[in-house]
């Protein structure tokens, strides 16, 4: 009998012989309940129901969570990733703070509260983990004083079974993030053997497990307890009782006013400690640094000193390819700007010596969709600038994360090597085609690919002053065959500029990357036959589409004959080539074959872009067939004079 | 003294000793060994020699493969998806068949033996699992006196710790694929730690794992023949000896002529089991229909039956979606082609009544990439159709695998799901937007976007007519907002075709899918203002552009004004819309609100349309001012006539 009525009223007639902070928990978890009974997507009552009382529990007794500043860099993060169970996140927001539970999901940007935008399935426990590791890098650097919060993650069953998750779960485990937590419980009606499988998958992982009657606050109570001593990253599985009576909805009241808003036991434990710990960074030698990086603004002379050291670290180098280029600039970068942080999936990358002193680089080995998860959980956290560095042909693998990056507008700057046909040796499934186009088509990702040393670094600081959100670079490991001068203060900033040639031109030859050499030695090869041509450099889309339509006009020529010239798939370049122009690249997937002969397979070599230029102006009638001559030994000494 | 003699020259002294087969089995694993050195890829010849003797056991006492006849249907598959592994491979056919020992890698497509291309890591594995599940499914309908082989992957430890090896042994776990193995052994110099792991997460993903010595034949021997005895997909870890003396190269000649080519162990069991399969099959009662299909050819009447049986089926719902027909013909078509097999990871899809007869999908829950990995091995395997259904937003999770089917020109087709906007309540991460771009510019690959149930219906058959490699159909939830006529036949085969409006006209818009509504009803707003103009549907660019000019260029029209109308980014569109068109689409992501507000959001109507048509006609003086009048009661009257 008086079971039957603890059922109805948990902390009604028992309440005397509970805990004081128990009956706190139950009375704000029944309110919690009369909320999410107001939830558009009653669909998933019963999952939300079972969550209520761990994740209330969560709440009031351990979360670090101050509602009046939602933005304390030193709170708790608590990660809610799925849109199903967005309810629970308002409900606590609502009970313990200023929010109001309102039937529409709260978006990412519209609270500080809300971590992240909801995304594909795992993307929210990989980005968890880079939290956990942004957290662990800046407590390492600012100590514990200043930095000492959890991650929490409210995840789906569905959530653990995916790859992604199950990489970032193995970098957690690898990294060693004790200060990561999952909380999950089983999608009612579902098989429990995957559940369980999930689990033991988690636990091979270097996870700690723990298993609780989500009914039972004391049980809860004891997980969250060893949560906090756990020297590994732990997943809590909150169980549905197995009687599922217990949760029946329950004719309870509100709870009384003090017990929400500033009252709740969150607000009260939040506010202590939001006002010790503003006192502890009021004192701390490094409050400056940390403001800093927190706001997520740069030195002011960043970019000066940057390029200066730049400058050193590239004389010896000065041929050097554009990706032992990028990968100087990364280690001059790093030692200037001490957020940077680099997660890293290839290996073998050239060191230089000016690398001794930076941070060790975090090693990601195969995990590659993790790490992107990862490294857009460090951006969301703030206080990190991050970096990957991953081989191009794996872009496709984190596209689904590259793309919540962009989604979410987080600066986050990929360097993806091994870009061209270098790689033909190993098969044709390792050269890029597509990969340019396709990330080229999303909104808010900037595109580089810089075709040397100098505009490598070019690259790198227009990746850093993007504002919109990711960007990447593309780097080829061979140096460029031709060498040109291209000033160390290189317009990449502007997305293309005219390389070299004349501004009088009857041809535009466009390129990027490796392709700008070819461009250059056909250049040489037309104006043999007389014809002038301007070589254009076009390392960022993006930039250049933003300029005005008079630089981009002078840029490209009027009544010239544009040509476009990457290894690659040429879709979308028909919108730099004009009515007439032409494309010089991939059609096909490439094959296995030194990487000259696999240019000739696809005709991309000066000789035959020559030709193909030669046969277009003389059908369009462009210029007159007199000057389309063979050169003629003096010819040709004559023409080269002028370069 | 004894000892070191047999590490010397393992198989000369106590050849007695041991049965006749393991000695010859040692003496062709010398071989190989001798093979391999010669292979170009040292800096992996440790690993080579670890994974040798346990291949060379396998390919000797138990691997079904008749080296005469390497294409056989009833062939064991011997997987190895890492370029790194190949020589292995290289060295078992030379040592049991005809193909010459050569230092460069043996690509798919030069032998029948290489079952699939090297690709990124954990594809194979993937791969190997869709091969089992072929071999699963064929064995159900033929029996197993045609169908009784198995799949042996020769995986790299980096292979297991990839999200797409983790789904897909999950996958193969769920559908119980005992006839699927996977031989791995540790990278050398690696941490064992996250081997071990590895071994554990698939043991909880319902596999058994059983741990051999590389170097002692009876643990290999052992393990092999618990393989075929396992109710449960097997992982064989290879572990090198603990004192690596084992495997000094050993100065030992190449095998008697007797052991190799046709006489060695392999090709004598293979060349037996192959003439008794022969026969079995020569008296098979659905010899004609298993010869078919493993050609892979259609029935010759399946088009004509087929598009009885849609036109049956969609009758009562000719108003339907172009998500509701395509299951439909997917339905009708499973009725007449038995080896049409469907994985599907999306859940809630409208079942139609005729669905009662079809075979069960395979569901692959939450594990796309996986499933996607599994797609391409069972195209691969010979047999099957492979048909894959998922979201469309997952398509990005996907990518990697569809680009490995794209390489290797595999048919398969997949249905996407929940294109559109309307989605737009669970938040702007599910809106398609760059996907449709991105997987444009795959090369091989053909997209197809119907805009109503009768273009779904044809974009079907153009899908299973298109020989290049997979398709995609992008399918949309909600009927379209206009009915119209379009002929049961359309011409959707060609990629694009007129499908509303006049052939002299002002202006051209093409759209695509949901979007071809909104083209009519502005089609209609525009005659209003005396504008003439056509709608012209591209479902598909990769088949329109492989149209003749002259027919593409009726279609788009010449000295007209373009239109391109799409929800999805526009890029690539320019190469549709000529010097003067624009696009009208979307050019960030999506936002969280209905369907009709975000594309008004976008400007996707027909009111914004036309203004912008109408601006773009008076700017460029294409036709005279006094035509475009707001329309006069009178005259919207006058005009809609024509219709």
């Amino acid at each position: 009998m008086a079971q039957a009525t603890l059922i109805e009223h948990p902390f009604t007639s028992p309440a005397a012989a509970l805990p004081a902070q128990d009956t706190v928990v139950l009375r704000l978890c029944a309110a919690a309940r009369l909320l999410l009974g107001k939830a558009r997507n009653s669909a998933h009552l019963a999952l939300l129901q079972t969550l209520c009382l761990p994740v209330t529990a969560l709440w009031c007794r351990v979360l670090r969570f101050d509602p009046a500043h939602p933005d304390w860099p030193d709170r708790d993060r608590f990660v809610v990733p799925s849109a199903t169970l967005h309810p629970l996140l308002q409900a606590m927001l609502h009970l313990s703070g200023t929010y109001a539970f309102s039937e529409s999901p709260l978006e990412y940007g519209m609270h500080p509260g809300v971590e992240t935008a909801p995304g594909p399935a795992g993307q929210g426990i990989a980005a968890a983990a880079g939290m956990a590791l942004a957290e662990h890098l800046l407590a390492k650097r600012y100590g514990r004083s200043l930095v000492n919060h959890r991650t929490w993650v409210l995840a789906r069953d569905g959530d653990l079974a995916t790859g992604v998750a199950m990489e970032a779960a193995q970098l957690a485990g690898r990294f060693g993030l004790t200060q990561l937590a999952v909380l999950v419980s089983p999608t009612p009606g579902a098989d429990r053997t995957e559940f369980s499988n999930s689990l033991a998958r988690f636990s091979a992982s270097g996870w700690s497990i723990r298993k609780v009657d989500a009914s039972q606050l004391s049980a809860i109570n004891g997980a969250l307890a060893a949560t906090l001593r756990a020297k590994k990253p732990t997943l809590i599985a909150c169980m549905p009782p197995e009687s599922p009576q217990t949760f029946r909805p329950q004719p309870c009241l509100s709870p009384e006013e003090e017990l929400t808003g500033p009252w709740s036991p969150t607000a009260r434990r939040g506010a202590t400690a939001y006002r010790s710990w503003l006192k502890r960074l009021a004192r701390h030698r490094l409050r400056t640094a940390f403001e800093r990086e927190t706001a997520n603004t740069l030195p002011s002379l960043l970019m000066e000193d940057w390029s200066r050291l730049c400058r050193r670290a590239m004389q010896p180098t000065h041929q050097a390819s554009t990706q032992q280029a990028a990968i100087t600039s990364l280690h001059t970068l790093s030692a200037l700007l001490p957020e940077l942080t680099v997660l890293t999936a290839t290996s073998a990358l050239p060191r230089t010596s000016a690398a001794a002193h930076i941070q060790p680089d975090w090693p990601c080995n195969i995990q590659e969709h993790g790490m992107a998860g990862m490294l857009n959980g460090m951006s969301l956290h703030g206080g990190i600038l991050p970096c990957g560095i991953a081989s191009m042909i794996t872009v496709d693998r984190m596209r689904a994360a590259l793309r919540m990056a962009a989604l979410m507008r987080q600066k986050i700057i990929y360097l993806l090597t091994d870009d061209g046909l270098a790689l033909s040796h190993d098969g044709a499934s390792w050269q890029p085609v597509e990969q340019l186009a396709s990330l080229r088509a999303m909104p808010h990702l900037a595109v580089f690919r810089p075709a040397n040393a100098q505009e490598a670094f070019a690259c790198w600081k227009a990746a850093i002053r993007w504002q919109s959100g990711p960007a990447v670079i593309m780097l080829c490991p061979n140096p460029p065959e031709h060498s040109y001068a291209v000033p160390m203060q290189g317009s990449a900033a502007r997305g293309g500029y005219i390389l070299h040639g004349s501004a009088t031109r009857h041809v535009t030859l466009m390129a990027s990357g490796p392709e700008v050499s070819i461009a250059l030695e056909t250049e040489q090869l037309l104006l043999q036959h007389g014809v002038q041509a301007a070589v254009v450099s076009i390392p960022c889309w993006e930039v250049f589409s933003n300029q005005p339509e008079a630089y981009k006009t002078a840029i490209l020529g009027t009544d010239v004959l544009r040509v476009g010239i990457e290894a690659a798939s040429g879709f979308g370049w028909e919108r730099w080539l004009g009515s007439q122009g032409f494309f010089v690249g991939m059609d096909d997937f490439g094959v296995s074959a030194p990487a000259n002969a696999v240019y000739e397979r696809f005709g991309i070599t000066a000789g035959a872009i020559c030709a193909r230029v030669l046969k277009h102006l003389r059908t369009s009638g462009a210029i007159e067939e007199r000057f389309l001559q063979a050169p003629s030994p003096t010819s040709r000494q004559q023409e080269r004079e002028p370069l």
